[in-house]
């Protein structure tokens, strides 16, 4: 799968290592607002050895239009990590040339959203404000434990380095979708924690507690590989994280497979 | 409900306390093997103020058959936290009144699960090593979590007091069903710690932890409660915990209606 | 030691089971303000077998004078669990007969905490809100390590049972001797967790947590007990849970010894 | 302070930025094994806008004797992230000079070790194989613990990486110090953790556990520095960082005047 990456701040730097290390992508170029880092290479750049043919250099969108630059070097997915108005330089030509779109831009106006969703009428267009598996995985989690257990009581916690400010967009979410009040969610500053987010579920005599504790911002690069890889033979739409995690929820042959065989372990414990 | 115990040890008198405190259940009686507290009140032994009108008394096998009890006291449904032998008492009676059986006897020789199976073409049998919520929604989902990231490392730490021998069966159990050998169970003991497990997954660049902590063993009287009504309008056969949580991990509509207000919250962020 | 314990609440009967089961401790009498339970015998109350020859029985305060009880059964220690006037009832008997006052009553108005003072001129008087060992050895370490990296972000979390109203005395009481405002406390209000107290030290690269967990009251018996040995054979005076546990801070001999055979490891590793 | 560094791997790089970045010490020179790198600017090489004067180059051990460099470029301190035979290389001209010696080295062979402490008699030497605050002031800490409850049980759990091989080192001398024998340590090794290491203690009814968590090697920089500041003034001789974080367990006046302010908190309370 060929890749273009749009936006070169922390995350989208960290995106492109993973995509350079993995055997499944071939990273073909970065655009950016800044001019800064103007056609230096990525694998150079991030001082990772590549044995991938392409250079992988950085542009900046003034220099060339997303037009000019994939006429040149075509991509299969255009993963956005840059801010809401993006889009404006590449959803179109993408969306035209069947591109399949991966934004991870956290925010988006109602506007923008609107028009992400217009392109997903032609082709495929994934968008998720966090884009790591393991936090993901958790909030489809938790909702289903919610089910199994209404009557628990939900608190989330979340933890981050002491310069973050407000409560983290994640934590919004997860309460928003367990239905718990920002009250809810407790945020703890300090140090340089990088990401920590944890829903207790209290229950009268046991608890459960999910916790998704990031890394590096590395944790990102992984999501987006499971999102192309899971992206691919889709039809055009509009696709969430959660759409793509869902169908292993539905516990397919291999996991209802494991769970017939308890008895046999019965038998031998 | 009218439900009748069978076994009064710690665990037994923990389970017969949430069902006295339930509104969905009726406490007839408990038997046991020793004779100690023969005929005293289940609710006043356990100084526990109960508005049930049955007494509630204790009994000895010795003293009564199970067919006695019965006769005078019926039941809908027999719990077992006795020992392995505890179903020669009861098992062919309560089959042949169609009475449900939940047995959370944690471990039966061959023999034994077999003559359960045997019952459970007469009605409703479950049976389940360990009879907490937390537990076996953790299974569940520790299992869709390793099918999604196949490529994690998986570990299991178990935490319990210092008098605890051996591993923990429901580690043992965890490990079994996610197919790991059993040195990856790092196993605690230390002071009077009630019971911790926790499943890690270790990706590259972030962790997931589903993490259980039993606060006392009342928590089997909350899988109790919700096993007798799961089991509740089941066709007779032989059931798991794992078979009555399933479902939930389908996602039915209710969950499936939070999962599409996604977009709304994006919307308003 | 002889002890009487003044006050027969949940933490009281679990304080009087460990003194019970303690080989160094006589538990005399328990002295309540309700006449429930008047004249039984606590071991028997609460199923313990205890070996010793006094029954030690419970008694109203309407019923009899602490002197008629103190003339009967003479005791060495008092330890009160009750409320903020139990000290009315028996505090100028017991320093005029040099008894050792242990009061774990959480909170004092003014006046009852001089009244205290004033015995203290008399006999050994000690007072500490929270009476558990693991506690007060957090908040000595937590204000070393304060000393040693003042650059930290400090957040305290506390996570108790649902029910539980406001912010934890506890907690409030470790934020104050850190120098913390209240807003550093993260209150969890979850299900029937006991008591989980976190202090987190954020260092710009590492994270430092000292963590305690209460798994039943009876934690409360093992400070009493490590109180009533370590006040033996100290002068009369006011003392605190932290005056008896700096010393070993000082880290006496055997410790320093330990410190000393470092290199012997290093050698060896 | 000026600084030199022995050794340019992951550590020595990320102990160089935490220098460079703090006001209270100036790095001069790395001197490492290989010749690559030779002759760069360390600030320019890791990507920090330094404002020292001094350019901080990279050496090679064999383009220059390290008397060459410290005619040129002296030091105050020299700090060594290299291997067991780093020593040679600088220890006798250091000494001689009275250069401070702080090595981090993490395993030394005795004769080496020998070495060291002869260097010591003509300056100040300091070695740890672990040169965190966390972990150091952790491992005091828990001696204090220990001392306070001897009859609790002590386990350590420790997690890193997958491809950590063994038991960490820092694991085994937690152990050690603590008397605990190496069954006491609980390996976990997951995807890419960076390093946990927890000591548990195990009360009848409560737990203590001190928990420390390395989110980069930068961690090991605020070590040295502390090291660095903490061996001023000091008397030639033999230093272990526990020898320089003791004097703040011993409670100076600063924390004994917090501690007796506990009253004044009970009388607002």
């Amino acid at each position: 799968m060929r890749v273009g990456i749009i936006g070169f701040g922390k995350t989208g730097r960290a995106v492109a290592s993973v995509l350079l290390e993995s055997h499944q992508t071939v990273l073909q170029w970065v655009v950016r607002r800044s001019r800064r880092l103007e056609h230096r290479s990525v694998p150079e750049f991030l001082g990772i050895e590549s044995t991938e043919t392409q250079p992988g250099l950085i542009y900046s969108k003034d220099e060339y239009s997303i037009d000019e630059i994939l006429d040149l070097y075509p991509v299969d997915v255009i993963v956005d990590f840059s801010s809401e108005d993006g889009l404006n330089y590449y959803g179109d030509s993408a969306a035209k040339r069947g591109i399949t779109i991966v934004s991870a831009v956290s925010q988006y106006p109602q506007e923008q959203l609107q028009k992400l969703k217009q392109l997903a009428q032609q082709t495929v267009v994934m968008h998720s404000p966090n884009i790591t598996l393991g936090i993901n995985f958790m909030m489809i989690a938790a909702k289903i434990l919610k089910n199994i257990a209404p009557y628990t009581d939900i608190e989330i916690i979340e933890e981050h380095f002491k310069g973050k400010p407000e409560i983290s967009g994640t934590a919004k979410i997860l309460a928003h979708e367990l239905g718990l009040p920002e009250e809810n969610i407790k945020t703890v500053r300090a140090g340089g924690i990088v990401g920590v987010h944890e829903i207790l579920f209290g229950f009268p005599y046991q608890t459960v507690r999910l916790k998704h504790e990031s890394i590096t911002r590395e944790a990102f690069g992984n999501g987006i590989l499971f999102a192309i890889q899971n992206l691919q033979e889709k039809p055009r739409g509009f696709y969430t994280m959660e759409n793509l995690l869902l169908p292993y929820f539905k516990l397919q042959d291999s996991v209802e497979d494991i769970i017939n065989t308890d008895h046999k372990l019965l038998d031998q414990v």
